[in-house]
């Protein structure tokens, strides 16, 4: 018998495929835990809060870093304004590809008061728990650099779960694939964001700049939590969101509430009331036409809704929540509709910093979710129009003597920069694609939902780059995004480089 | 022609006692500004928020200084509760007098939140400013030692009106008498307290501890500003007060107000329509019962009350206010009815802090001003039931699991220690020799007020020490009394001075 150098090489495939092929994505996260989690500690401790531009930098070019040890180019995208925090972008070409794949997170984080954390927890300075606080875990300090890593356990600090938790998963899912040897079956893009947290607002400049070079068949998003089941997820649309500022006056300067209560008006009260007119006790927005302009969901997408498990009851036990604000719809049913919510309250100071004032002032912070159909401006308009209509005369600046003079009830309302809501049909072909490789990880079927609750600019993608965007959730739903003691699950992290991995294997 | 002795003597008076009687109270006090002004700086460099203990017995012990270089014996009362902090005690005893006049004045001030000041102010770090600075005011920088002082200039800081202008004012007013020869006619009392701003929470303790020492058959209390019209004032009742702080509770958990808005119960939202029941449009109270248990104003008192000079119209202008609360009552009317006010209100964070959460819970300060009828715990009460005739259920500590499971809706209510109104017939032959003093020092008839707007918890002095009370405020009516930017206009210390000295020198 001869061997041929063909059947040699073939030989020599043969006996080194095995310790290739059988090495698994997850056998090798396992493998290389401890470096993974060094790395992303390392990232965890660079400041991201978007204001904070030297930080943010610090950030990019850490993920540039990160990219290049990984053999992918990284550049720096920015806008057509100056000073743009930049997206950091690189790309892989596979020969004979037919497809290209985008994968999108951010790397900034919502801002930060260290006194409502955890004591003695600094948001940049990641510790591991054994679980939440309030469910009996423990703080367990810094993670050290090749100790054993525990998948149960958690990271705390800002930006843990949304979004670092996309940037370290995309990129350790890449190195992962390449690593063990598995094959791309499309082209790669990456992208990563360092202003989502504040509305995305130079994502379209950055889109329109580089419209050639973010050219992708499919951008998937990885942000935001998995189902409240556990259970893997796939999201295929977002809603929009629209913040409004709202600042009531009263006096020129503080009172004494026992000198001048209650001949001087109360701004605090009259916010109050003019909060309280937004809602009716059944939850419902009084607002006049707030659900009009809705489209209506497909029947595959009432099917799939209809399909999510229903995780109200856990829920509510989990968060201590004796009934939720509507009865009348479940949590997946009323994420199909716009809401309208509080976020903050302020009015002179509570507890023992409290004092015997009638305030000056009362500010409220409103968050309007969107759903496919609403405009932004048109929604943020409705609201407006309410509270003229309760006697509120609208201002976009302080007070002017001339205003006080005129108007019983002055308020100030700053609409900040808003966008509209996204949904990609579920049985386009290149949808079937993603869902058929994420549920090739799991034996549990898929959490397949219309649109998710939270909010990305994601018709940016598909008005500006005329491209097909879906989301793949990776992090515990019980993170406490955007609020302190943001956590994220380790396990979770480990399940989500797999997910992307095959994703990025798919074939199309 | 003979001189005898005694008209020698007679003569020796004659000559010496021009330079002693020609020297009126104000001309001692212009002649000796620089000395007042640096010793009442020192004074209010010394930080006096009650719960700090240290400098608040700084500020006992600063007094007693004062007090010793004027020849008044000093001495601190404390009550029965170790470590309470003390009151300051003096007297001097005059030969002959049948009466006996008791001064009081406290030293401690409210909370302080820097940030609140004027940018580059620091509380207890104070200044000269030549007006408000909403009023086209500057800041002039701190008093110089031995620099002229200008009365048409405010010094800026904690307690310079409320009520560290009472101590130095009655000090001063007893110097400035025996340092120009005039003569007291009544035994002179003086007690200075340390917890005023805190609800006088042991001043029952002290009166009982030392009744004897404490008697007298007046006692006259300089707190509180003069009429807004600027003419001198005296008051002959004070409100009771009582604070709630209320915190009603969503999630466990902040929540991302996409991922569960309006699913998850919001807080702030509860509180809002909590608040917004508690008051119509027309600023009318709508617990039930709110406006029971008034004592009925006297003929004299009604026709006081008549006489005071309208400066509702002065006040709108000033203080930026279109319309007052109430429209179908004068400030003045106002001020004889039990009160509701919200002090303050907090649900997680606003302006550059605001993230788009579902908070955890919202908090409000709520301030209940009593008049003569009231009962302080009744009154509380009736504002707990209206919130338990709103579908709330009422704890007194943080909400435990079980509490979340079986109740929609939550709150915590704290009461604090309050206490009642109080009201000194102005037709006593007392009350009347007072006004007289007063009347004696001005040209322009007095504000004689049956009860002022403020409290202070004067019904003490009737219920322990079994003697009348009169209260006789001496400081600018916009004097930011209680909040940031608290000011004093400096001839309005002066005056008060001289309106003292003739109360200390008036004839029973």
């Amino acid at each position: 018998m001869k061997f041929s150098i063909s059947s040699t090489i073939g030989l020599l495939f043969l006996c080194l495929a095995p310790s290739l092929q059988a090495q698994t994505i997850p056998a090798y996260v396992s493998k290389n835990d401890r470096r993974i989690m060094e790395e992303y500690i390392r990232f965890l401790s660079i400041p991201n809060v978007s204001a904070d531009t030297l930080n943010i930098r610090k950030n990019a070019a850490f993920i540039q870093e990160m990219m290049v040890s990984r053999g992918i180019k990284a550049e720096l995208l920015s806008g057509t304004t100056p000073g743009v925090t930049p997206a950091v972008f690189g790309e892989i070409k596979t020969p004979g590809a037919t497809k290209t794949i985008g994968f999108y997170a951010h790397y900034d984080g919502q801002p930060v008061n260290p006194k409502q954390w955890y004591a003695g927890v600094e948001p940049f300075k990641p510790v591991l728990i054994t679980a939440p606080l309030e469910s009996g875990g423990k703080i367990m300090g810094p993670y050290k650099p090749g100790e054993a890593v525990n998948p149960d356990w958690r990271i705390l600090g800002r930006g843990s779960a949304d979004d670092k938790a996309g940037v370290m998963a995309i990129l350790n899912a890449y190195e992962a694939l390449t690593k063990t040897g598995k094959r791309l079956n499309a082209n790669i893009k990456f992208l990563f964001e360092g202003e989502e947290e504040v509305g995305s607002i130079h994502l379209n400049e950055i889109f329109r700049q580089h419209k050639t070079k973010l050219q992708a068949d499919l951008w998937i998003i990885i942000d935001a939590p998995r189902h409240v089941s556990g259970r893997k997820t796939i999201v295929y649309g977002v809603r929009g969101d629209v913040n409004m500022h709202l600042t009531v006056y009263g006096a020129k300067r503080p009172l004494h509430s026992g000198n001048y209560g209650n001949w001087a008006p109360n701004p605090a009260l009259k916010l109050a009331q003019l909060l309280a007119s937004m809602k009716d006790d059944k939850g419902q927005v009084l607002v006049k036409g707030f659900y009009d302009d809705v489209t209506p969901l497909t029947a595959t997408e009432q099917k799939a809704l209809s399909q999510i498990p229903d995780q109200d009851a856990q829920l509510k036990k989990e968060l201590g929540i004796h009934s939720p604000e509507r009865l009348d719809q479940s949590l997946a049913e009323g994420i199909m509709q716009p809401t309208l919510n509080i976020n903050g309250l302020q009015s002179a100071n509570v507890g023992s910093m409290a004092s015997n004032v009638i305030p000056t002032k009362a500010e409220a912070v409103l968050d309007l979710r969107l759903v496919k159909g609403n405009d932004y401006r048109k929604q943020a308009e409705k609201v407006i129009a309410h509270i003229k209509s309760r006697g509120f005369h609208v201002i976009n600046r302080e007070p002017t003597e001339e205003d006080r003079r005129q108007y019983p009830n002055l308020i100030k309302i700053t609409v900040e920069h808003g966008y509209n809501a996204q949904r990609t049909p579920m049985d386009l072909p290149i949808a079937r694609s993603i869902q058929a490789a994420v549920q090739s990880t799991t034996k549990e079927p898929l959490v397949l939902i219309p649109s998710m609750g939270g909010s990305l600019p994601l018709y940016l993608f598909e008005e500006i780059l005329e491209t097909k965007v879906i989301t793949v959730p990776i992090v515990n739903y019980d993170n406490n995004q955007h609020a302190e003691n943001e956590n994220v699950r380790i396990q979770y992290l480990w399940e989500g480089i797999e997910t992307i991995a095959a994703i990025m294997g798919a074939r199309f």
